[in-house]
């Protein structure tokens, strides 16, 4: 029986980045991960503009509140100014460049136009409401890290800096393999004793949604050939195979069998609840994944376990995932497992859903996060728990 | 001047649903709305089965630890078992159903076969290891509500009870216009006193992740009758507009002549920092929300202001965003106006950006949330902050 910490550190300590680099539009780039260090190669902004609408002019050629200044030009964002003439101001707008010879931006509010030039009835000091060049990003700044994964604020970050385009690595290709007799498509007929599959479901989304290129194998029979066959196939279509069922104890499971002659195979359990039995190793050189059976247990795994090795396989950095302490409103006795519980927070703290049962699918749609509870360790009402929201594995 | 929440309930009290439903592919369908409650048509699971690999009995024919009970049958998942035969014990694996007769299942490791039957050396309360049918889903019950926003679990959910497509409503069509003469796209050259556009990346970016269509307009030019004609086209695109830039009180916007020409236009000033301006209105009936320009401004009032307004316009219901109470690694005098506070979490408590300029993106790729700071609140070191994680804006 081996730790949740330790399954990952394995994993991650035999991960390596298994894509090249491609080109992608900016546009469309949110999700994907950089490449390489993205460079600033201009100063943002490229020259002392103004912060405001209003009134520029050299801080020494203020005459006082009563005296008028004439007006010698009118620059708008977009315009190039000439040098500011002595004595004069410019009206200036806001995001326009600063003319040379300007060191003071007043507030139109603060002043008083007549047909002939300006009042400045209030002077601010010197230098105000001038954004410098360089105020955001300096040229030659390092604005996005290899291994970053893209936000929309990043998007336009790079917009920003003239990047039309960016670096960034290929999408991971996840193949999806659910394996089991009992299992059959939603949309057709449940017969007695059968499933609908969900696994496939849950993972061909939950991948999607991560930004992978999911190769979707569809469902596996209980037999050796029909599962080495998909097996052979998914090796080869894919960078990762992630299979739900068919690696715990029970005699019916051939996953375990087939990736055994195809590579090598680990069998672990890992002291988590749900998702105990949890495979991992390779199909002729493709790394694999065998996730448990249960639909609350695939779920539970991919986010906690599996989603850090396949960040890692496509040379996303993984930043960790912070706990949020909460007040738990419910009690629970300790388990010899790692128990990650389906909570719902609300003002006065997480709830729990009553049924924690791995087959319970309902309980990760109707929580919103998963609470954490150490090996051993007692969950008392209104005691501060590590609360896990659902958000942060996106 | 109007607070932050005036401006969303107003904005809410004149948002209705722009979008008729539609069907979709259930596995393609995370992040849509779906549009009508869906109601389970099958009992999950389908039948009492089992939760174990071991053997199931009757719970009264268990003769001691001592004795062998012959084996009557052998049931894998998705096979159908015939009524156990009195004082007869079953071999079955995990998931299969139990057979009619049999009220309690026994783990394999406290039994042991022999080659003649099963002994089983411990033997747990009646009715153990039996998972009820309808224990995670009741025929009839709601699993899926109206306005719902459809997740990976969801989407697993929905399969686990035989759905292959979904009643969502169509996404929102917004269109996206930015203007500005200073303003050059990425990937040409700028010249003097021009700078990059933003903004359009920023907004075509984070309105595509939150599942909307986006209808990319590109950029208008300061000059009345092209932001008017490209107004117009977008009115005839899209459920809804949304513009960044011309809204402030300076004479060179000419996006609030055109909407007051074209319809109806409110200028608002929203005591919030980034943000101040904002325009709400209507081109030729089509919604219109006018952000304001600075490129920080336009993110934080889409998170904040636009979200709430553009979900809602497509039935989409907004849980409501829980703010976390977080440590303040820093001091903040208080503003007459609610500030957004771009800040980055560690285990100490959040810490903040130098630059808080609206003018500043990088700070938005800096940070992984905002720090909201009530108006007229100061922020002292080590106190409580409300924190918001751009995760839960997604």
């Amino acid at each position: 029986m081996i730790s949740v910490t330790e399954a990952i550190e394995t994993l991650l300590a035999g991960s390596r980045r298994l894509v090249e680099a491609e080109n992608a539009e900016l546009m469309t780039a949110t999700g994907r991960t950089v490449a390489g260090d993205l460079v600033s190669p201009v100063y943002v902004p490229p020259a002392d503009n103004s912060a405001m609408d209003g009134y520029a002019l050299r801080f020494a050629d203020w005459p006082g509140a009563e005296a008028e200044l004439s007006l010698s030009q009118r620059i708008t964002a977009g315009s190039v100014p000439s040098e500011l003439e002595t004595g004069t101001a410019a009206r200036i707008f806001t995001g326009a460049a600063v003319p040379p010879g300007a060191d003071t931006v007043v507030m139109q509010e603060n002043c008083e136009e007549s047909e002939t030039g300006v009042r400045i009835l209030k002077m601010p000091a010197q230098g105000a409401n001038i954004r410098p060049r360089g105020q955001d990003v300096e040229k030659g700044q390092t604005v996005l890290r290899k291994g970053q994964r893209l936000r929309p604020q990043e998007i336009g970050l790079a917009a920003s800096l003239g990047f039309a385009q960016v670096s960034v690595y290929r999408r991971l290709k996840v193949a999806v393999l659910s394996t089991g007799d009992e299992l059959v498509d939603p949309g057709t007929e449940a017969g007695p004793g059968q499933i609908y599959n969900s696994n496939r479901f849950t993972m061909n989304a939950q991948l999607a949604a991560w930004g992978f290129e999911v190769v979707d194998m569809g469902v596996a029979r209980d037999e050796f050939d029909m599962v080495k066959d998909m097996m052979l196939e998914a090796a080869e279509r894919a960078d990762v195979i992630v299979t739900s069922g068919g690696v715990s104890v029970g005699e019916e499971d051939h996953v375990k069998a087939v990736v055994a002659e195809l590579g090598d195979l680990g069998l672990w359990r890992i002291a988590v609840k749900p998702g105990k039995p949890f495979a991992f190793g390779h199909v002729r050189g493709t790394p694999f994944l065998g996730l448990p059976g249960n639909p609350v247990s695939v779920f539970v795994t991919l986010l906690i376990i599996a989603r850090s090795y396949l960040f890692a396989c496509q040379g996303t950095e993984d930043r960790g995932l912070h706990a949020v302490p909460q007040k738990a409103l419910f009690s629970k006795k300790s388990s010899w497992r790692e128990d990650y519980i389906r909570v719902r927070s609300g003002s006065e703290g997480v709830e729990l859903y009553p049924n924690q049962s791995s087959g319970a699918l309902f309980s990760t749609s109707w929580a919103d996060g998963l609470v954490r509870q150490a090996t051993g360790s007692e969950i008392r009402e209104g005691e501060l728990v590590d609360y896990l929201p659902f958000a942060i594995f996106s």
